[in-house]
């Protein structure tokens, strides 16, 4: 079996390179459904937007130069042909010395070329005094001039917000093709490990992984099928991966990867028809037993069973190609510089990820504080973390008030 | 009826005081639904994480002073009296002299104090020989070292993703207590407006509005019901914000507010019983139609037809309300600095939002461009933007090159 430690970015290029993760399957859903959803197509549109030229204000139509001759004091009169009101095509045109009463909104009708907004005009029976003069295509928005017909409106991989469903909309669109979100199984693996919702027996530890590891999936753009706690028992494990993989896109577990007697999952993932292990071991800290198979031609990620390492490794190696299988393109990482506030030591020749709090201190200096360091098993360092600092491979530590990168776990941070 | 124009920081204050929003219900929903919703509860552990001393390597259970006497190359040989795995509680006790082997995660016996790792030890047949002392408590994590019995987790109000759920999951609760989210109705006004899916009728536009608004009460953590399309007809629109106002928390209409014939929407809120109209027009471009109205001691959100002017009113106005109802804490906005590329132009006497895109430059400089001025009727332009720029009331422009605050749209943003 595969067993030599790979560097945190011989990981990374293993599992690109293995894994080719790309979306697998597209669907129409119902654009009211479509928030967060990933397009899947470019989307041009098929009309021109606005379809006809409007009147961008409640007012008169007019030919523009008949409104030439307005001086201070000295309005135009022209004679009242009709009204345009919204929703409706004009029947009728503007002639010369004409104007049509129009609402904000309404297609311009035939002969206008212009319209005059009716704070600066005065009604009196069916003339209308106009008292400011406009230029051409004032007030008019022509037809076209937000989307052309043929333009290019949405490109696959856009997420979509409420812009992008504004946009969509506006195309007369009601549905729309977007990635399927791939189905990721999770299971936890080790006999300590019980079930949440009941009386913890003696001995045991309720299941953490299996819930915030669904979470992340869901986070990252994955539809979570959770499959439950499994002993590590190599016939029982074997077979809920075979029902794992049968069911889903890719499969997370975590726990049974450590050196011990119990590491058991890398052994099955070595043993199993049709796998491929190409990640087992990393040179990072936390998360070295971290490995990684096609199985199937499914991805595996075996985590460890910290909670902490479990959670930090999915979102370095798992996320990145559960968001390319979901069609989500890569995001930049959210991050923010701060100075540590103590020295942070690194584990000799592998990258380290250090947990952090930041702080603001009075001067206004951003400070990363680490969390409870050396509690690898602590399912709180994560959650009372903002994000994390690297210590690169080749380093011992970095000095205390060193400015460094801290990557954050959310956006909106209150910094 | 109300109709002195507010400041914005007027509009802002007015919907404080009159609305008061807040959460209206929590309800308890499974621990694997609750990605994304805010908990309604401060939660504190009832057991101790761990929640018996327990063992972080797979090695040897001593007591530590029997190691102490180890030097190099003169291990000490201890008898082994049994092992304790994982998920059960130990029934043996070491005693001076002996040792018990043990795998990561077991609870650590009775007698011993401190755990030898597998890899500083020789086994020969009964015989332990450890070759590396260990210090009291050494590779042992103690009861409650995570978290104490009784210390509070999560407070009221945090979003759970993947590292809260974590959190909760360790506690033992399969269910949490989140807030509910508000039903927010979603109505689109308007004779020109035609619904989404079906060839788009001559002088009409499709409706843009109640697709976009939707998916932003999705975005702030409300429930969108959406209505449909009504005509500017007093009795039918009454009508439908009355059913409106019956099935759901909260309204969002958008459209019938110009300041034409057709400004129906204002007139029918003040006119309702029941009914409390306290910002009715404020002096922000786009957007100064806005009106904001408590009926039936419900939230009214009257916003303006044109698309961009509706979703950034409701970006400004309505969604710090629906997400004080959905139980969000204010997140401060994303915000980043960058220079202006060309002079923008504040409207007079209005707080003025400038759509723009932000560029890198080779230089490094991040530059904000102003995204299709003028087009305040174009969905595109919000689709286009990244954030806005906001120009003070008592400014005419802010200059070209000079620094601003661009408020970001989304997080994670390549720059």
């Amino acid at each position: 079996m595969f067993r030599r430690l790979l560097s945190f970015s011989e990981a990374q290029e293993a599992i690109q390179k293995n894994l080719k993760a790309k979306p697998f399957g597209t669907e129409q859903i119902p654009l009211l459904e479509a928030c967060g959803r990933v397009i899947a197509e470019d989307v041009a549109s098929t009309i021109a937007i606005p379809p006809f030229n409007r009147s961008t204000v409640d007012g008169y139509a007019v030919k523009a130069k008949d409104t030439f001759a307005v001086a201070e004091n000295s309005p135009v009169a022209l004679s009242l042909c009709g009204t345009v009101n919204v929703g409706e095509m004009p029947k009728i045109t503007v002639a010369e010395g004409q104007t049509a009463e129009i609402a904000t909104g309404a297609p311009i009708p035939e002969g206008a070329d212009a319209v005059v907004m009716v704070e600066h005009t005065e009604r009196k029976e069916a003339k209308i005094f106009v008292y400011s003069a406009v230029a051409r295509n004032e007030n008019v928005m022509k037809a076209g001039a937000d989307i052309k017909k043929g333009e290019t409106v949405l490109r696959t991989g856009a997420v979509l917000g409420s812009r992008e469903i504004g946009a969509l909309a506006a195309l007369g669109l009601a549905k729309v093709k977007v990635y399927k979100a791939p189905r990721v199984a999770v299971l936890s693996t080790g006999a300590e490990v019980a079930e949440p919702g009941k009386q913890l027996p003696a001995g045991k530890i309720f299941d953490i992984n299996a819930y915030s590891l669904s979470a992340a999936v869901r986070e990252n753009g994955g539809a979570p099928v959770f499959l439950g706690v499994f002993p590590d028992e190599k016939n029982l494990l074997e077979q809920a991966l075979r029902k794992a993989l049968a069911s889903s896109d890719a499969v997370v577990t975590s726990g049974g990867v450590s050196v011990g007697p119990k590491d058991i999952m890398p052994k099955i993932l070595g043993s199993m028809d049709n796998s491929k292990v190409f990640v087992c071991g990393v040179a990072i800290k936390p998360g070295k037993p971290v490995t990684v198979a096609l199985v199937d031609g499914k991805p595996v990620f075996s985590l460890p069973g910290h909670p902490t390492s479990a959670l930090l490794t999915f979102y370095l190696l798992a996320a990145p190609v559960i968001r390319s299988m979901a069609g989500r393109k890569a995001d930049k990482p959210l991050e923010i510089r701060a100075c540590v506030s103590t020295r942070l030591f690194s584990a000799k020749g592998r990258r380290t990820f250090v947990m952090v709090r930041l702080k603001r201190e009075k001067s206004g200096r951003l400070v990363a504080e680490p969390v409870e360091a050396g509690l690898s098993g602590a399912i709180t360092t994560l959650a009372k973390a903002d994000g994390f600092v690297e210590v690169a491979e080749n380093r011992q530590f970095v000095e205390a008030d060193e400015e460094v990168t801290v990557r954050l776990f959310k956006g909106g941070l209150a910094f």
